[in-house]
C-alpha cells in the first residue's frame, strides 16, 4: 500500500505539472482571437480619440465614430462570452475560426459606419449570424453533455468534425 | 519501473480524455445561463433597433428604449464576470439560479424602462442584491480555498449546502 | 489487471475531488482582482446614480459622471478579457499585480474627469500601458506553448520569473 501512496502522489504532482499546459492547449485558439480584438479595440479607441480631439472642426464625424465604437463595445462582453463558451464546451477551432470572421465583419462594420450615412447605414445589429452559429455550438455541446451524462452516449468527436464542417459555411457572403 | 511509466501515461491518456468533458461538468450550468443572457441581449437590440428604424415618429421613445439598452449593457460584464467567478469558485448551481433571477429582474427593468417615465423611473442600477450575493459567494469560496491551503481543513461541502440554501432568499421580494 | 483498474478509479476520483481546489488554485488572485473592480464599479454606479438624482442642479456634472463612467465601461471588458487570458497562460500572480494597477489608474482617471474640465482632459484612453503588458504576457505565454509544443523546450519557469520581475516596472510613473 506504500507504493500505491507513492505512486499515487507521483501521478499527482504529474498531473499538475501537465494541468497547467493542459488549460493552455484547450484555449490557446481562442486567447488568440481574443488578443485580435482586443489590438482592434485599442484602434477603434485610437480613432474616437483621434475624433475627440479634433472635435472643433466636424461634429458628425465624431458622433459617427463615436456611435459605431459604442456599437461595437455594446456587443463585445456577448460575442466574448459565446465564442469562449462555444471553445470550451464543443471545440476550440470552429469557434475561434467564427470569431475571426467576426471580427472581420466587425471591421466592415466599422469603416462603413464613418463612411457617407447616405451610402452605409449599418444599423444598430451585426454579425447576427456567427453569434447564432456560436449559440448553436454552445447549446449542441451542452445537449452532448447531457446526452453522456445520462444515456451514457458521447457523439463528441463527431459532432466536433460537423461542426469543423459547417463553420465554413460562414465565409459565404 | 517499466510498468509505471506505462501506467503513468495510460492514466494520464484517460485524464486527458475525461478532462474536456469534467470542464463541461463544472460549467454547463454557467454556460446554459450565458446563453440566456445571449438571448436576452439580443432581445433588447432588436428592441433598439426598431426604435432606431422608426426613430422618426417618436424620439423621446427611442430614447427611453436606448438608455435602457445601455444601463443594461454596463452592468452585463459585471454580471458575467461575478457570476462565473462565484460558480467556479464555490459551486455552479445557486450561482446560476441566482444568474437566473437576475435576468429576471434585468427584464423587468428593460420592460418598466420602457413605460411610462412618470409610473416607472428605476434608476440607473438594478439588480444589486443580487450581485452582493454573488459578490459574498466569491468571497467565501477564496477564503474556504485559503482557510485549506494554510491550515487544512475543508469546509466546501458544508459551505455549498449553506450557499444552495441561501440562494432561495433571492426569492423573495 | 483488476488491481490496475482499481488504481485507475482510485486516481481518477481523486482527481476529481483535487480538480475543484486545483481550479480555485490557479485563478484565485484573479478573482480578487475581479472583485476589486467589481466594487469599484458599483462605486462608479453609485456616482451616476447620485448625479442622476440631483440632475436638475447641475447638468454638466451629470454628463461628466455619465462620461467618464461610461469610458471606463467601454474599456471593461478588454481588461477583463487581457488579464484572464494572460493569467490562464502565463502566470496569474503579475497578471493580477497588474489589474490592481489598472485599478488604481482607471480611479485616478475616473476621480480627475469629475474634476474642473479645464485642468483635467483625461481623454479618452487610459491604462494603455498596463493593457500593453498583459497583451505581451498572453503573446509569452502562447508563444511558450506552442514552442512546447512543436520543440519540446519548456521555458515556463524562466517566463514566468520574468514576467513577475517585469510587472514591477509598471510602478514607474
Amino acid at each position: 500500500m506504500d507504493t500505491l501512496t507513492c505512486l499515487g502522489h507521483f501521478l499527482t504532482s504529474r498531473a499538475v505539472i501537465m494541468d497547467s499546459n493542459k488549460v493552455v492547449e484547450n484555449i490557446y485558439l481562442l486567447v488568440i482571437v481574443t488578443l485580435i480584438s482586443v489590438l482592434q479595440n485599442a484602434f477603434f479607441a485610437q480613432k474616437v480619440e483621434k475624433e475627440c480631439r479634433s472635435q472643433n472642426t466636424q461634429t458628425s464625424s465624431f458622433e459617427r465614430v463615436s456611435c459605431a465604437n459604442r456599437n461595437c463595445m455594446d456587443a463585445y462582453p456577448t460575442f466574448l462570452a459565446v465564442m469562449w463558451c462555444a471553445g470550451l464546451c464543443l471545440n476550440q477551432a470552429p469557434a475561434a475560426f467564427a470569431g475571426v470572421i467576426y471580427l472581420l465583419v466587425r471591421q466592415k462594420y466599422f469603416v462603413g459606419y464613418m463612411g457617407q450615412t447616405s451610402q452605409s447605414t449599418p444599423g444598430y445589429l451585426f454579425g447576427k449570424r456567427i453569434i447564432f452559429f456560436l449559440f448553436l455550438m454552445c447549446l449542441v455541446g451542452i445537449f452532448n453533455y447531457l446526452l453522456l451524462r445520462y444515456y451514457g452516449s458521447d457523439y463528441k468527436e463527431h459532432v466536433q468534425t460537423i461542426a469543423s464542417a459547417a463553420s465554413t459555411l460562414l465565409l459565404l457572403p
